[in-house]
């Protein structure tokens, strides 16, 4: 990743990234969500799981599809990067983790029946582990209309 | 609804949009995806069912979630007008069967792992049940951020 994309305003290499959550996520001052007035019974978890739309909050790119547990949900409110629960691994899963493509989270919203949560955030690189920008990089007839931003067997080989 | 609202070309009421779907469907010829094309094996459903995002093509806005089974995805394709499973009625449901406020399809996408749909879609009127543009209206520490588009009571009371 070319660490001038790093949004935080501060020099971060992917590890620097990695290591320094807090300060990422809390120099981004223009987060607009207060996680003290979120009120967590209102949101309809099943099995324990929310879905969580992700969209580039610039772009207006829909980004990812992923779910979250009341912890993921609470680590994201509080450290305003995405957090997530994942399914096939079961466990708790920093987006950006390993690729240093983390979602700097600015807004969170939820819908009417309260069952799904949308996140608008500063996406870092891509947010798909194939390489591209958006995980909805495919028509369903075929046809690649995402666009690649980087090399998916340099960033994981690392 | 304002008829000069439906995008089909034709000067159609609520009634005449929710009894010609195909009319509709079909004159939308600026749809992108062949229905033909599509490998429905290539889709994770999941106990039936996979999520689907919908998205209004031109703004951008995330407008609701959903999910489809195979037969309301066939439907979607065919028609080119959105179809859903209704999880808590646990039936086929055209969105907008009831206020007219359907959604042309314009590209359905899936995601890497392929068990999550993103249609585009040209939405009349509101996405959602109460009167919002999108269902995503609110942020998860309270404010309204969304456009209210019509009187939700005066829409489902006809």
């Amino acid at each position: 990743m070319d660490n001038s994309k790093c949004k935080c305003g501060n020099d971060c290499s992917n590890e620097q990234i990695n290591e320094q959550v807090n300060k990422c996520g809390t120099e981004n001052s223009n987060n607009s969500f207060s996680s003290d007035a979120v009120n967590f019974s209102e949101f309809k978890f099943e099995n324990g799981l929310i879905p969580a739309i992700v969209q580039d909050i610039d772009s207006k790119e829909v980004l990812m599809f992923a779910y979250m547990n009341e912890e993921a949900l609470k680590l994201t409110l509080n450290t305003k990067i995405a957090h997530y629960w994942s399914r096939s691994r079961q466990s708790l899963w920093k987006k950006g983790e390993t690729s240093g493509h983390v979602q700097n989270v600015k807004q969170i919203r939820y819908d009417c029946d309260a069952d799904c949560l949308l996140l608008e955030v500063d996406q870092i690189g891509g947010a798909c582990h194939n390489g591209y920008r958006s995980c909805f990089y495919r028509t369903v007839d075929g046809k690649i209309v995402g666009e690649k931003v980087f090399d998916e067997n340099d960033v994981y080989s690392k």
